[in-house]
This record gives C-alpha cells, structure tokens and sequence, in this order.
C-alpha cells in the first residue's frame, strides 16, 4: 500500500455565515469572517489517494489522470467563485474550511475509486496558519 | 544606507471590473478575474524602508513600531474586506494587484517618513506565481 | 471526525545540556549543541486538534479561541525566552525538541479538552530539516 | 513512543521507462516522463523513526547519526545520478517516485533498526504538487 | 513604472560538459555536476517585466498572456528535456544556470517587447539554495 | 554581468542590549528582545555577488567554492553561537539583525573579491516576516 498525494490551487470569496441568524448574531459569532461583503482566499488542496502499486507501471495510479480528476470535479467548480453562492455541492452548508473539505471528499470519493484507488485524505489549507484534514469518517 | 523588510498578510475578496463597461465586456476582457459574485486571495506585503542605522539603537527603525504602522494603514484596512466596495483609498480604481500595491505606496510614504526612514519598495503578492513591486515613481 | 491544526511560532535559546555531568561530557554528548552560551532557533509548533463537526456554526472549534488557549499556554511562555531557564514546564527536563514537544502536549491537553475536541497531534520544528510529532502515547 | 523526521534532498535524473516495451509504447503510456534523453528532479525526502525517548539524552535517536546514516546508505547513492542506470538499488525497477520511495525504505529499514528505533515513513516529493508516502506495508 | 514578476517552472536533466575537454578534466573541473550520465533539476524562473500602468485595464500586461508566452517560448522547451541535448538556444554553451538564464532573456526580449512592456529580470532557482539573476547586460 | 545567489543558514543567541544602560533602559527600549537570559533564531542568510561570466566555465565563480569561503569566514563562526558573546567580528556591536548583516558584509567583502567577483548584497532573515539587506554603502 503507497499513499500519493497531488497538490491544487484555488482562489475564492466566502464568508461564514448563516440565513437564520441575523446579521448581528453572524457578526458576533464568526467575526470579521463574516463580512456581509465577502473576503477570499488562496485555498491549498492536498489530495491523497492509496492503493496497490501496479507492478506494470510502477505507480498507484497515473498522476495526469489524477491532476485532471480534480481539476473537473472541484478546482473547475471552486477557482474565482463565491464559495456561498456558486458552488452546487456547497448549498445548505457553513462554507468553513472544515465544510468545505467534507464537501470535495464527498465529490471526489466516486471518481477516485473509478481510478482503481482509494481516495483517503483532504487536507485543505486556508491560510498558512490554519488546515484541516478529513478521512472520510 | 540599510534596507528593513516587514511581511504582513490579508485576506480579501476583489474582483476586476470597469463600472463603465457591460457584464459581457468585463468578462470578456477580464475573464474570471471579473466573477461579478466576486473572488479572493491571500495577499502577502512586504515593505521595504531604508535609512540609516540609528548607531545609539543598533537598527534603522523600530520593527514593532514599523508593523505596527503597517496594520493601522493598511491591515486593518484591507484584511476581510471587500478590496471594491469597503477600502476608501481603492475607490475610483481597477482592484489590481498593480493598483492596490500604487495606492499602499501613497497611503505608507507619509507615515513611513514620520518614522525617519524612506519608503522604497512594495512589493505585493497574489498568489505563490504572480506578485508585482512598485518603487513610488 | 475532523482534524484541525493551528500553526504559532516561538524564538527562543536553549542548549543540550545534563547537570550532572562535566561541560566535557555535556560537549563530547551533545556537539555543538550544547554550547554553554546558548544557541537558539524560530520554533514552529503545529497544534492538531480532532472533534466532530459542530453542525450549528460549521466547525470544530473556533480557530480565534484555540490560537488565543496556545498563546496564553505556549507560546506567551516561551516566546524570547531561555528555555532551560525561564520555563516551568521545562524544569528538569532535557531541553530537547522531543521533550519540549512533550511538555507542550501536557500543557495543552486539559486546556484543549475544555474546548470540547481532543489533542491529536504536537508538531514542532526546530530548523527546516527537523521536526518531532508526539501524539500523546 | 514519538516521531522524529529529517528531511535530505537530492537532484538526479531519471524516466519512466519499461525495458521490453518500444519507445512509442512507452511515449504512449508515460507521456515526456519518458523522453529517452532524460529529465530530472530536486527530490525532497523526509524520513521518519519512531521510538522510546532516551531518557538520559532526552532525544529518540542522535539526529547527526541518522543523518549520515540517510547520506550514506541514500543520498551519496542518488544525488547527482541518474536513477536509472547508475543505482544499485534501482536495478530492475521502475524509476517512478513509488518506487524510489519504496526502494529507500527497504535500504533504511536495517541500518535504521541497528540504531534502536523504528523506520515510520518515507516521504518522497518529486514536485511540489506531488509526493508520496510509504509505511512499509 | 510599476514591475510584474510571473513564476513558471520546468524540471530537466543536464550536465557541466565542455566537448573540448577530455571526461576526467570535465570531472576534475566541474566535478559531480559533469555525471556523463546527467542529473536534473526542478528549476524555478522568475520573469519580471516593467512597464507604465494601463489606465484603462489597471494593469501593466495581461498576466495570462504574460504567462502563456513564457509557457510557448521557453517552458514548453525546457520541460522534461536534456537540456544539452535537445535545446536548440542551449545549442553551444555551457549548460550552468548563468547560461539559461541569459539564453532565456535572449529569447523572451523580443516576445516580451512585443507586449508594450520591457523584460526587466530573469532569476532562475536551481535548487533552495543557489540562484542566478540577470538584467540583460 | 550576472548575479549569483548562494543561501546558507545559522542558529544563534543574542539580545537588543547596550552595556551602558541599566537593564530597565534595555528592557524599556527593546522589549523582550532584550531579555538577559537571551533568545535565538534559525537566521537565514543569502549572500549576492554579481561578476562577468567566465567564458571558459560557463558560470561567475564556482558555487562550491563561494559556499566553502561563507561556511569558512561566516557560518563556522555563527552557527551554535551566542552572537554577543562568542562572535570576534560582533564586539562592541548592537547585535541587531542590521548590524550582523554589516558585520558579515565587511568580512565576506575581502575574501569574496580575491574570487575575482564582487559582493552585491547581504540579505539576513531574522524570522519569516523581518529581513535586512545591505548592499554595502
């Protein structure tokens, strides 16, 4: 068993934030998080699949097919768009990092498995002091 | 002549846009960098001051005075906000990375000069592939 | 179950050292590293806590409140300081990464308990080829 | 029981390539990872051993000795070669970073072992968008 | 004047090699870094142009054009390659970083002009520790 | 005219202090970086020197040369150190990051200049978000 991990960028608005609160309970409980207006990020992606090396090829699993896999199912969906307001898989949700990595683990453990492999962490970064990690359960 | 480096970061939603064009031309010439729901990045400052050593204190200006300048002017200015519709200083301007790092120029020179130390370069990152430097003329 | 981690940093001076051994022993033990003087490095600690989703607010717990708990805790303790002399939690004790990263767990375990999410993981670097992780067992 | 790490790098040449396979077949399959005139990588490895904390020392094992171990069984085999055709260790593999990442570990695992700790890990980047974890299972 | 700086990046083999010299004088002189068999990089390029801010766009180029004129001049030239067998502007040089990066600035000048701005520098990585930078005289 | 970079690294003691000032004085001035019991960093120093190409050699000056002579002249004398008590070329110096950067240029100038390039910069970082540089008048 050999863990590969594939690394994707996305940079996007958000806010959190929730419809059944008003604007002064988002405010005093998520802060400037919260800003009606919007901020954004440069959101860090770690993707990590395992599985069996295929002896034939020498890998897990082509890394090209892997990149493109990502990049149709989140990157293509997530990059320069309002997190809140764009984003089909995000609707009902608290756009937290948290959320957000439950969300694309969701979204890519289909496909991943499609590849022969097992999809097992997403580690998404929102700043350089803050991540989260999720494996699924 | 010595030159001080101090790094800050925010965090903020942008968009490109020319209010005198249509949605249509903004996309077309701006392409997703024009998202009218707008996107985000996290900027990385840095501000670069030169002078002289101060023999008497070892250093060309105090570094917590410094960052501390650099927050009220800016930081607090632009981190969490919405770089197009909440920064006084970015009205009436494209939201570049090239016009943010112009207008933190003019609104740093006058306080950076109270300290006894010349502004000489911001230097204002987008993402880890692109970032521009302006030298105030 | 998701993981969440805070990254602070901290600059202090230590050395290797053992009390009841000769400086000869200390230096012929430790190298370099237990230059008498004190050397010292910018510590990077990375904190992983683990919960579940708190689904009202969309998080495990508040970033805000978990980097104020490990500066209050941490860093505020070793930050600019010698941390064979100036630290409770390091009395005797080997200031080592290993052990320092040890005490650090102990120290956050009740703190970040209270909190509702369970320690995970202690990372701490002490140069950029070297870290420790302790997960508390 | 904690986990200490050493990152080393090293800068080779290599290819995918399969031996009874026509260069079309393996143009076809790896893509330019396959260019018969070579390309190459700065390769990041992190080792990680596990083990007790010497409780004399206050360290699981003396960094400087794992890592002239690391440099003599690993680096000094690979840095500045060409991975195909000029590493014992490789012959009658695939050169690809599983199984580089997978060759290091059962090269690191006795000498490893012999210094009264555990090899955990092997983690080899090839990019920085891509890298791979090996466990020895 | 404002200056944009576009990071690309290309992994390839190459070698120290003078073909006047016999090997063991290529070995003597340049040492590991003459490996008949090659050794490869990741090698990071650092673009940087300058030019006056277009008003009407709020910035100085296109940074998509920008990026995908390097990509057709240089990257897609570089990348996976030998760089001493299979550059046709590498053609009759020493293959060291000092040399690429001029060859690069000789071949990005004209194309770079051709956008209305001036290429400023070229500063090519060859590893975290050693990089090059040239201002075109 | 080219300019080559070279990256190398030391973990140090110091403090702010001035001898002829009471601690009050020092610590009222300086802060914590004053503490009498001191503080370290993983300093990070990148020393520039810009020269002609040799034609003959394809490169400014040998890299392994100019890392050995700022190993030999700076580093063996730093690293693991107490810069205010340990480092000849720091006495009656405030050991600010400024002033190192002046010191270690007026010792790298001579022997820098006897491989028949010139010193063009001193850049030393302190921490992530502070660095100096010095260019040598």
């Amino acid at each position: 068993m050999i863990y590969l991990t594939r690394r994707e960028r996305f940079n996007a608005a958000h806010r959190l934030y929730r419809e059944d609160w008003s604007e002064e309970k988002n405010m005093e409980v998520f802060g400037k998080c919260s800003n009606p207006n919007w901020h954004g990020h440069n959101y860090v992606l770690f993707v990590t699949v395992k599985g069996e090396l295929k002896p034939e090829l020498g890998y897990v699993v082509d890394l090209k097919v892997l990149s493109r896999l990502i990049r149709e199912h989140i990157i293509d969906k997530l990059d320069h768009k309002n997190l809140n307001l764009e984003v089909e898989f995000m609707k009902d949700r608290m756009v937290s990092t948290e959320q957000i990595a439950i969300a694309i683990w969701q979204e890519l453990e289909p496909p991943v498995g499609s590849l022969g492999v097992e999809l097992h962490c997403i580690r998404l970064e929102e700043t350089e002091n803050n991540f989260v990690e999720y494996f699924g359960k």
